[in-house]
Formats: C-alpha cells, sequence, structure tokens
C-alpha cells in the first residue's frame, strides 16, 4: 500500500530507471514486509536546476543520481521505517551504483480510511485487505 | 481546500484531461461539501514507465487509463472519504469511460494551519474562510 | 528539512525559476529557523490546464504566475507558518513581481522517524540531526 513518488534528474535511460524502480519496490516489500503486489510507484524526472538539495551540514555531496522518494503509508513502526532507509540505500547503491549520499527519504502517514486501490472502494474498511494498523501501533505502543 | 494531485499516463488529449480534472472536482465538490470554487488540481503526463501499479491481490488489471489521485485535505469523516471514492470512480466511468480498476486514491489529512489560499494569509486561522474541522472531527467521534 | 514542492506553468525562464526558488528557501529558513544548507525542493512545471486553482470565494485571480507550493516538515508552531506564508508571499512578490494572488502554500507534517537524508540514515533519531519536534510542540502547548 505504500504510494512512493520519486524525483530524479532526466539524463538516465529507461532500463536505469526501471532497475531504479524496482530497487525501491523490493525494499519497500522487505522493510515493510507488505505482498509483492502492494506496488505503487510514481516517477518523476527533472531538469538539473529543478531539483535542489543540500545536505543539512551533513557533509553529503549530491550528484546527477540525486534520489528523492516520497513515500505515503499507513503508521510503521521506527524499525522498519528504519530498515527501509537502509534497504533503499543497499539495493540502489548495489544494483545502480548510486551512492548513500544521494538518497532521501521522506514518509507521511495516513489511515486506514484513505485508502482506495479500486473500484471506488476502501479496502481496508471493507475487509477486502487486512487492516493491520492497529497491530502497527501496537508493536510502537509496545516499545 | 482539498489539493488533488492526479497522475495519468501521456497519451490522452487535452479534451479528455480537462474532463477528467472536472469530473474528478465535481466529485470532491459533492463527497466533502464544499464549495465549486473550492478547486485546487495538479496534474502530472507520465510515460508508461513511470506509473507502476499492481493490485495487493485484490484482481484489478490497470490499463493506459490508470489515474492515481493524491489528496490533501483537512479531517473528513469516513464517510466522506467513502463517498469521495465511489463518486469518483462513477464520474470517471461515467463521463471518460474510464474502469474503476484504474482508480487509486490516496488521502493525506492536515489541519487549519496548514493552509493559505494566496496574500500570505492563513484563511481559516484568520476568519477569512470557515473553519469547520471541529465539526468534522465531532462528526467522526460520535460513531 | 523541510521537503517543498513547487508547481507552475511553463513558459517562465530559467532565470525565474532559478529566483523563485531561492526566495521561496529564503523566506522557509526565515520563517522555520533552519538552516541555509536545510534545502530541498522539487520544482514541476506544468501545461496551463493541468493547473487548475480558483479561489474559494476570496476574490483572488490567479493568472500564469501561478505557484502552488507543498511544504512537508515536522511539527511546526502556527506562528511559525504564518510567518511562512507571509515570507514566501513578499519575497515572490518583491523579487518576481508575482501577485500574492498567485501563491498558494499547502503544509503536512510528519515526524522525526520519516525523514533520512542520505546514507541510509534516519538523522533526527541517530543524533547526527539535533531532534527538535519536542519543543516544537511544547511551543504550541504553550498558547
Amino acid at each position: 500500500m505504500p504510494l512512493i513518488t520519486i524525483d530524479v534528474i532526466r539524463g538516465h535511460d529507461e532500463d536505469y530507471l526501471v532497475r531504479l524502480l524496482d530497487a525501491i519496490h523490493d525494499a519497500v516489500v522487505e522493510a515493510f514486509d507488505v505482498p509483492f503486489t502492494d506496488r505503487y510507484q510514481i516517477l518523476h524526472q527533472h531538469e538539473p536546476f529543478e531539483l535542489r538539495a543540500l545536505d543539512t551540514g551533513l557533509g553529503y555531496t549530491r550528484t546527477q543520481n540525486l534520489t528523492i522518494i516520497k513515500v505515503t503509508s499507513k503508521p510503521r513502526p521506527t524499525e522498519a521505517k528504519q530498515r527501509l532507509y537502509e534497504k533503499i540505500t543497499t539495493y540502489l547503491g548495489d544494483r545502480l551504483e548510486i551512492s548513500g549520499e544521494d538518497v532521501i527519504v521522506s514518509i507521511t502517514e495516513n489511515t486506514s480510511a484513505d485508502w482506495s486501490f479500486g473500484q471506488g472502494r476502501a479496502q481496508f474498511l471493507t475487509g477486502e485487505l487486512p487492516d493491520d494498523t492497529q497491530n502497527a501501533q501496537d508493536k510502537v505502543a509496545e516499545k
């Protein structure tokens, strides 16, 4: 269910971009423990001047491989979010030689009522999809 | 006030896209009971490989008419959200022959302080716009 | 840390757009009191029909300079948000002659665990970046 929006600088070919989307999806599936068919991705390509990312003093250098990833998801435990950051960075590095310094991720949370995957229905409310939000929140509360 | 971002696959003409935006707006006005002039829409067109949507096992087939709709809104009752999903799907189907299997909606909520509609003012705080957030939350709490 | 997405109508040259991004960044730095290197911006350019903004009855006229600004940020006090709206509008007006009637801002909040600025780490959790969310919330609570 996470909906992932990815913004990159134009100049990479379609093969690179497809592999980039695949790598991010594999990271989401593993970090958030969702089904492989839970894939919802939107890619935007930009002119270099349209993406601006400095480093908040962290000492990172951004290149033409800059990849900004916005994730909208129901609540997830902090550990799952940290796994997501690690896995995205690992897979983009291993498969596409994207430096970890070029990968930025921002997550925004919503709730079960906020999703319709088709047919005008809210599948987490109708029971067509399992609604595990409470479980995820319990896990957070236990810590 | 909802701000709606719509992502579609390139290949439809401007007339189709204008009617698509109109259909979504009509659904928002009716489902959320907002004024007709409460229209804020951003459309992105994509190459086919830039939009990836599977089905989380629901059995839906996505086509070149895939329409991903992201809604940012102050809190709304669950019933209003469900009405929104139904009306968007109905209007896109009736007017543009878009299958319900091609329509995905994701909502993210924010608050009254999070909006400025112009002139650098937060119109829900200044009283220039009615702030009915509390009413909406009361409606949710009553259930 | 705020991540800023800006949507404008195509037709302005790169110099105008760079100055627009600079003006918005200066407003963010001053209103939210963040470091100058806390800059994360994504610009989208659109055909005129792809951006639709009416006025919810406020009496504003939108032109080809329409600028829709989406901000994702950790929680900020209401006063900081209002300062942001004012400063963005002032700077876009003073530097680019953009009317205040053309400037729309929408904020969505997330939390410290929701950010990774590089290297697969959640820098607000690791301590690499100061986590002042609680302070900001205290400021809100004091009012």
